[in-house]
């Protein structure tokens, strides 16, 4: 017999990327940093006594909360540590979202956010990005129509890289009677020539909060450690009663205040990844794949019907390389590939070449 | 303006036993292991590399769930790793308790259990323990009437330490409709000659769930790992649906490992503090505190109204000496002591001598 809650049963759960053990394997499918960590995280790792960890952690990660709230210039208060940016969101609508209410999200967008709405059991609006994969022009409209109590926008926005200008979501923020959440799990590969900075908005704005991750941009997807910055008013209710009491580890919570205090390392890799972006997106496109213009680590390309994304992405499969393949509605005949190092690249664009033969 | 839910907002949030940093401070509040892990599981720390962390961790942590069934003698598939016990106790809630549903306790037990049921937004029915702590006789009968999706009842149970059989056990699990969860956090503790194993049940029955814990027995509070032990029937959805996608990480998955390897060690450990426990509570009797008789690592003392309990709670504390009172039904002339180690154990009773003058 089955004991589960309806909604659960008849739900999908999430499908992560493919995590394939081995030295021969080239990942190019989870966004990864091809990068490890600096050395200062390193070093933290090393400072770890075995003593420590019998006791339970620090419960809020205090020292973490000071540490990223410098960074962002923004209050202690401000910061919630999460176990990934992923526990962040599970928080927001366990603390806000009620089964007879809605939230709204973009049609693509992280394929996590509806798997959350099914576990919640609360209603879901997709709305369609154009062909162009920019917003609608009707997006606020339909927002404020969906009467919705939740909106939640992966910026620069995966699985496409496009960036909403900070202008655009403080339209948002403003207009909207609900929680904006915009979620900025790949920011750290923002190009700094736009000046976009999205931390205003939880100054001027109750409605508003700000999800990072250091999976991508600290090269610590293997850690879990996320955070959330926003007002008080929004991260209370997660931080004092709907949080797991001790929701991220001793060894996470030292290794992610040593990421945030060599930030400067890590914008060195951010710096090589915008580089390879570049030409990764080139050469590609040179193959006759189009790539979206991508603020991320990763880039979206088309595939020709003539080759077939599915089939293009098993080809690589059978020669090590991983990239990832959404069967799903409008991205069936794309691929997402995740900027790796430039051996990795190299090696992709060898392989595409062999199996497209061009 | 407050965004939460109406029962999160009228909820009030778990208050974890206090963490006070500090060489000085002889912590006995919050029932952690006084010995440190095994040399195992500092090899597999110092094993870890930096680069390995770029990477995402294994979703299902199957190493380990193999390791664990091993030690059990149940199947890979028999086991659900998490981010501390107290993770997979909300997954039960949110996986198989609907908001019209009932969840069964016992009162008092781990307060935790309450504050999950308010999140969730369930319906909770504590069913009072004897004024012996043991259980009445006719909880079955309750349990039954209560029509119940689940009953989570902590074995050894906390805050008392009182042991139910397994034979005890089997009945409920034969008896009744729903789930029944019996966490096992403090169960390492357990005296050997009583014999004690409830594994076979999760064989016998499907509604049966076993949550055991890393952070008591294995010294490793402050890594947050635990895992359930269960038919697939209750896991797989857990597992599939409504988990985090990468609830475990890669560092912790691998010290549970070495610890679970290294499982001898930790024995030595449980057999010390079983030694400690025994000594302990004759102690305290002498001073007039009568212990209940604890298969845990902690005792439930009474304090003498004369002296009371938060009074010498706060004389302790004020000697940098922390124990847990709970201002709650039932327990406010007590106080939970962890067992320490023999120097962290005797100071405790030196300082009860001084303050109560005896």
């Amino acid at each position: 017999m089955s004991f589960e809650r309806p909604n659960i049963e008849k739900m999908q759960g999430y499908a992560p990327g493919e995590q394939r053990d081995g030295s021969q394997v080239i990942k190019l499918n989870t966004n990864e940093n091809p990068y490890p960590a600096s050395p200062q995280v390193e070093a933290a790792l090393r400072a770890i006594q075995i003593e420590s960890l019998r006791r339970y952690p620090p419960p809020l990660a205090n020292t973490f909360r000071t540490v990223a709230a410098k960074l962002h210039g923004v209050a202690t208060e401000n910061i919630i540590p999460t176990n990934g940016g992923d526990e962040l969101l599970r928080l927001l609508l366990t603390t806000y979202v009620d089964t007879d209410e809605t939230i709204v999200i973009s049609q693509p967008s992280y394929s996590l956010y509806p798997v959350l709405a099914e576990i919640r059991g609360c209603k879901l609006l997709e709305i369609p990005l154009r062909d162009d994969w920019a917003m609608p022009d009707d997006f606020l409209d339909s927002l404020l129509k969906s009467n919705a109590k939740m909106c939640i926008l992966v910026n620069p926005h995966a699985p496409t890289g496009a960036l909403l200008t900070d202008e655009y979501l403080a339209q948002l923020a403003a207009g909207f009677a609900g929680i904006l959440v915009i979620d900025e799990a790949y920011v750290d590969f923002v190009d700094p020539g736009l000046a976009y900075d999205a931390v205003p908005l939880v100054k001027a704005f109750d409605n508003v909060l700000i999800l990072r991750s250091l999976s991508k941009g600290y090269s610590l997807a293997g850690l879990r450690f996320g955070y959330g910055v926003g007002a008080t008013s929004l991260l209370d209710p997660m931080l004092y009663k709907t949080r797991d009491s001790y929701n991220t580890d001793t060894v996470s919570q030292h290794l992610a205040i040593a990421a945030l205090e060599s930030v400067a390392y890590a914008r060195d890799t951010w710096a090589k990844v915008r580089e390879s972006r570049t030409s990764l997106s080139k050469a590609l496109n040179e193959l006759g794949l189009a790539t979206s213009p991508s603020q991320t680590n990763f880039v979206l390309c088309q595939v020709p019907k003539s080759i077939g994304a599915q089939p293009l992405y098993l080809a690589l499969k059978e020669r090590n390389i991983l990239v990832r393949h959404f069967d799903q509605h409008r991205l069936q005949d794309a691929l997402r590939i995740s900027i790796g190092s430039d051996s990795e690249n190299g090696a992709l664009l060898e392989a595409i070449q062999q199996i497209i033969g061009s």
